[in-house]
């Protein structure tokens, strides 16, 4: 994936540049190669490059940096009618005993389709978790940036060694993958032993892994946390043979102090205190706000936290990919937020915000970033205000898609 | 239109009634040929038909009635990125700026194509809100039930009777074409006056014509028809020199008691007391979810009232007039509603509430009803509990969409 790539100069009606400004720049420039060089408007692009013939991509045009799909499963794209929605701890029975089924299913195609259907609607990077590495043959063969935390799980104190030997061996073949970045996923506060997650941060902060866990999903995992009680109460002692959940909520979170880069995903049922402690950590939040209506849980409030990525989680609770699909409902799902400003800021949420999660020097169309970008073409001419809201609402066509400058898709 | 059609036997895996008990067959037979004459179960069919094969829609196959777009408004078509959205009166501020630019771009293949893609999408009847004739040619011509509401506008009280000459004169156009069900609009009753709404009533009373008004769309209605007041009061003052409303809410909701089938468009701010004269008039309320939200409104409340039909609205307010797209955004929209029952009464308000609301003897696989149906494939297979959902969740593939017994698409 390190082929040299040849520069290439686009300009285009608008340029979403999604830096921390949110700058959108009304025709605009840039020039990449494997790298972005340069990002302007046409006040400076005569000084720059005199004698430089830029493509334009058309009327309407825009460019704008990759989507990052920052949470997904995709060893459970085998999923449509299968799994119980509605309730998260009756989804999780249905979890539970359709596993076994679902996973069956998988093989390099599924996870290849997957993949594909990602980057033909616009996404560029993906941070999937990998419950079983059934997918990181495609996740190491794909044109996409695969980030693949590799997701420790185990709730009995018995079984710490083996759930550690198990996560230390599928790490290990991770890390022999040229075209993967590896990561570590720690699958829950109910769902992962203290001591297991210990010995898990160890080794993340040896090798200097991002991490990412599931946090305040569901009612029922705050009532279990909080409590030992609620809906989970019953599925903890039939089938994990446990009648106290093995760690609480602030506890969990504060072994994660010294990770460098910590998300968490879901957080709808998150405390103002939990918050607290994850903005002192400087970490990141996935709001995966489809998954969460479809299992029943509420919805995050994305004004109460700083740095928020997308995720759309896996088909296992989802019904698509898509991240302008998702990008899309959850302008509707936040049905009280003002429209065009919250156009820009899910923009910015699935891009910087995405980048921010996965470590990525991506999200962003500035000099030095690595080249991530789409070329759409809107049906009609937007105004800078209502520019992301048509980007996110309108049927757009995606025409090209670069990833680290080589066009991988259009 | 009333070309006879053959008689078809089909069998699927699953069949949604739509009645009033919202019967679901699992492996369900329908015969029909213009009108459906038979819907049944394995358990009945052959003693009915001992010696009838049918044509079986495959694994998970489904049929179900077609779906009722209530409310949308054809001639708006050309917007997408035109109007403004975010607050409904900056949206109409931009629709009376924009409205000469749009409609001069509205042609028959605009509405032809809008009409299209309704039928591919699932939809096989409509009502249309036609504010200008330039749609009842291409409603006239398509396969399609047409509902066309004619609609009358205008608030000053001198034009009552050149406002009243336009509508007659627009109404003996639809009474003269064979294939279109004639209808009356009064737009609101910020925008008609009531001289010109008694004199229409007179109209759609003598001839039995259904009724449609738009009723307490936005906060800038309820704080206009209240205390003449809010973000109204400038546009009225400026563009159409009223300085207080021409009807209170209540004066206009009582206007339309002796109408035998009336329906409100939105009422997102209707008070109790309003759905209380609404449910006395055994009335209707269409229900159009993503362009409330588009405009700033609230969500109306499914749970507050009876009858309620759902419309996409037009183009002007909406990204796409696909039904299923727009059930699927309301499932999301009405995020804390159960998941599995809200699917079902989605479906039931999208062809059982449409065809109540149309008057038509349609939105139900029931014998004698009009043979308006289509049929489905989902990706997997279902639970009697969640097909529903499955069906507006899941990418589906609509496979054939019949109208009054006639295959229209497939």
């Amino acid at each position: 994936m390190d082929d040299a790539v040849s520069i290439r100069y686009l300009q285009a009606s608008w340029v979403v540049v999604c830096d921390k400004e949110f700058k959108i720049i009304k025709d605009g420039f840039v020039v990449f190669d494997k790298d972005i060089s340069y990002v302007g408007d046409s006040s400076t692009i005569k000084k720059q490059y005199p004698n430089t013939k830029f493509e334009h991509q058309g009327n309407n045009s825009v460019l704008m940096p990759g989507l990052i799909n920052a949470h997904t499963h995709l060893e459970f794209g085998a999923n449509s009618t299968t799994l119980v929605y509605g309730d998260f701890t009756a989804w999780l029975h249905s979890v539970l005993s359709n596993r076994d089924k679902l996973l069956s299913k998988v093989d390099d195609k599924l996870i290849k389709n997957q993949l594909n259907d990602m980057l033909k609607s616009g996404t560029t990077s993906v941070g999937a978790i990998s419950s079983y590495s059934l997918d990181i043959d495609s996740l190491d063969n794909s044109c996409l940036n695969t980030v693949c935390f590799v997701e420790v799980l185990g709730s009995t104190k018995e079984k710490v060694n083996e759930n550690f030997q198990n996560f230390q061996d599928r790490l290990k073949a991770i890390l022999e993958k040229s075209n993967i970045i590896p990561a570590v996923a720690i699958h829950s506060a109910y769902a992962t032993h203290p001591k297991l997650v210990k010995k898990v941060i160890k080794v993340a902060k040896k090798k200097a892994l991002i991490v990412q866990t599931h946090f305040m999903e569901s009612c029922a995992e705050k009532n279990w946390l909080k409590n030992s009680d609620g809906s989970f109460k019953k599925i903890f002692e039939e089938v994990f043979k446990q009648t106290k959940a093995i760690s609480k909520a602030k506890k969990f979170l504060n072994m994660f102090k010294t990770i460098n880069n910590m998300s968490y995903t879901h957080c709808c049922f998150a405390s103002k205190k939990h918050l607290n402690i994850l903005q002192k950590q400087n970490a990141n939040i996935i709001h995966c706000a489809k998954s969460n209506r479809l299992l029943g849980s509420e919805t995050f409030n994305t004004n109460s936290f700083e740095n928020i990525a997308i995720g759309t989680d896996g088909l296992s609770s989802n019904d698509s990919l898509d991240m302008f699909d998702e990008l899309k409902t959850v302008l509707f799902l936040h049905r009280k937020e003002p429209i065009n400003m919250f156009s820009n800021k899910l923009l910015y949420m699935a891009t910087h915000g995405g980048a921010r999660s996965l470590n990525l020097n991506s999200g962003e169309l500035s000099k030095n970033f690595q080249a991530d970008i789409l070329s759409l073409t809107l049906k009609d001419e937007p105004t800078k205000e209502n520019l992301c809201l048509s980007i996110i609402l309108n049927k757009k066509s995606i025409n090209q898609v670069y990833i680290k400058g080589k066009l991988c898709y259009g």
